[in-house]
């Protein structure tokens, strides 16, 4: 992978969701001497985040609201960081701005990747810069191979193709980033239940014998700047807890939150957590010599 | 659809594994006046089917003593009916029969579609006609239109459609039969877990108001005298229980089992139960006016 051009800004504006990652790119800003200009949305977004920064809170269907906060803070480049949940639409009360993009938009809105999408493309109509958070930090996007000690099986290798191939599928239709495989099967394919309760369930549902395996991968959709595919410690102590032979992430395209812990937890539980490339063209990975 | 060619034998051998189509099959047998011979899986396959009936109980390895069964009886015609779970690989105990087809398969046999189809292929060398439930009885496949007294609403017509593509895509994948959808969203995807466990639980993952719909469709790739989708009574309370808007059933390729006392389920919990062709060309309905 090409070092990462890493930006150079003075403002950022943070449209935050949950999980861990919107402090991260706090602390991100912090160490770049970035001033960070905060939107969050009640209930999903921490709201310690918003201590001592320039912030606003805002409903999900406020696109106008979120824009004025923007610009009348001369903020130009922007984050889109942490899962937000979206509302029933019945409860979405859309402001003037947003009508208009739903009018124009229809339906096509309704699916969770295009209205990540549409928000891009109006922000980005409006002049402002999308970034990925990965555009901060070099070292957030998993590498090719092993993050710990541990490496997969030689027949660990049948169920990753599989597991590659098909969640490659199941993103390009819209619907997740993960599936769990073992001995050829698909255990379980992630909707909107997330990764979590995926492994979860899954943990029932495999059978005797070496676990299986998670796979998650970018859909190819999905846009570098909008919410990328990521996991943590957590998902390593569910991984674990489920009885998991290890973890494979689409190299260079899911973000691992502190990595260092992970690799850490990763070893303490005898799991492997690897980064694998996925082959464009045959949409499964390229052919390889499984490492011992 | 045109009426089902009802064959005329007089002796049919059952393959028979879980849940309450093999029982149904021996009544129809019992009605025709033909001899029925079962063979059954330990611990899958009830046991009180058996009573007074020429039967073998096998392990799930043991083709040439399935085969060995039926041929002693001159058993020429079959049916593999009821679901059966495969154990883990490591449990199997092939004898010499299966390990030829192991052998000469591989690891194509790993998949769940496939290894039925193979056993079908294998059992047709050996001169067996193999034949789907509904080939001895004509009401046992859903038709096209509701069972019951209630009908989608139009708006439901979106994720119909959307469910309709994308169980076909989940099928063409060998993953499963069944989606839930819910405003434009897929709310979940059925893996090894199967339709039930799905319906259980979308039920905490489904937003406010009107409710998900089920959708169940066979697999593209999917052999008709094989398992094939099948719904009963007890999904109709799973889903009441899960607060469902409504079932929809690929028309003329699922199974309803005691299709009265579906229909009086579904008006009794006011769920709309439909049948629904898939468009070939373009793995989606046609286009129709929705019934008031």
């Amino acid at each position: 992978m090409p070092a990462t051009q890493e930006i150079n800004i003075q403002k950022l504006g943070l449209i935050a969701g949950g999980g861990n990652l919107p402090a991260y790119l706090l602390s991100i800003c912090k160490d770049k001497g970035i001033e960070p200009f905060i939107v969050g949305f009640d209930g999903q977004t921490d709201s310690e985040l918003m201590d001592g920064h320039c912030h606003q809170w805002a409903e999900f269907g406020a696109v106008g609201k979120i824009i004025s906060f923007f610009k009348s803070n001369d903020v130009t480049d922007l984050v889109m960081i942490g899962g937000v949940k979206r509302p029933p639409l019945t409860q979405i009360k859309p402001d003037l701005k947003a009508v208009k993009i739903l009018s124009r938009l229809g339906l096509r809105a309704l699916g969770d990747n295009d209205l990540l999408s549409v928000l891009k493309e109006e922000l980005e109509g409006e002049g402002f810069t999308l970034h990925g958070i990965q555009d901060f930090c070099d070292r957030l996007l998993v590498q090719e191979g092993a993050l710990g000690r541990f490496q997969p099986e030689a027949d660990d290798w049948i169920d990753i193709e599989l597991g590659l191939k098909v969640s490659q599928e199941i993103g390009s239709l819209d619907i997740g980033q993960s599936v769990i495989v073992q001995n050829g099967m698909i255990v379980g394919v992630e909707a909107v239940e997330g990764t979590d309760a995926l492994i979860d369930r899954c943990s029932a549902l495999q059978q005797n014998g070496r676990g299986g395996i998670l796979i998650k991968t970018r859909k190819p959709q999905q846009d570098k700047a909008l919410d990328m595919p990521t996991i943590g410690v957590q998902t390593i102590v569910n991984a674990h807890k489920a009885g998991l032979a290890g973890i494979v992430l689409h190299a260079n395209n899911v973000i691992v939150a502190d990595i260092k812990t992970v690799a850490k937890y990763a070893d303490k539980y005898k799991l492997f957590v690897i980064g694998a490339p996925i082959d464009k063209k045959s949409k499964s990975v390229t052919e390889r010599t499984p490492k011992a």
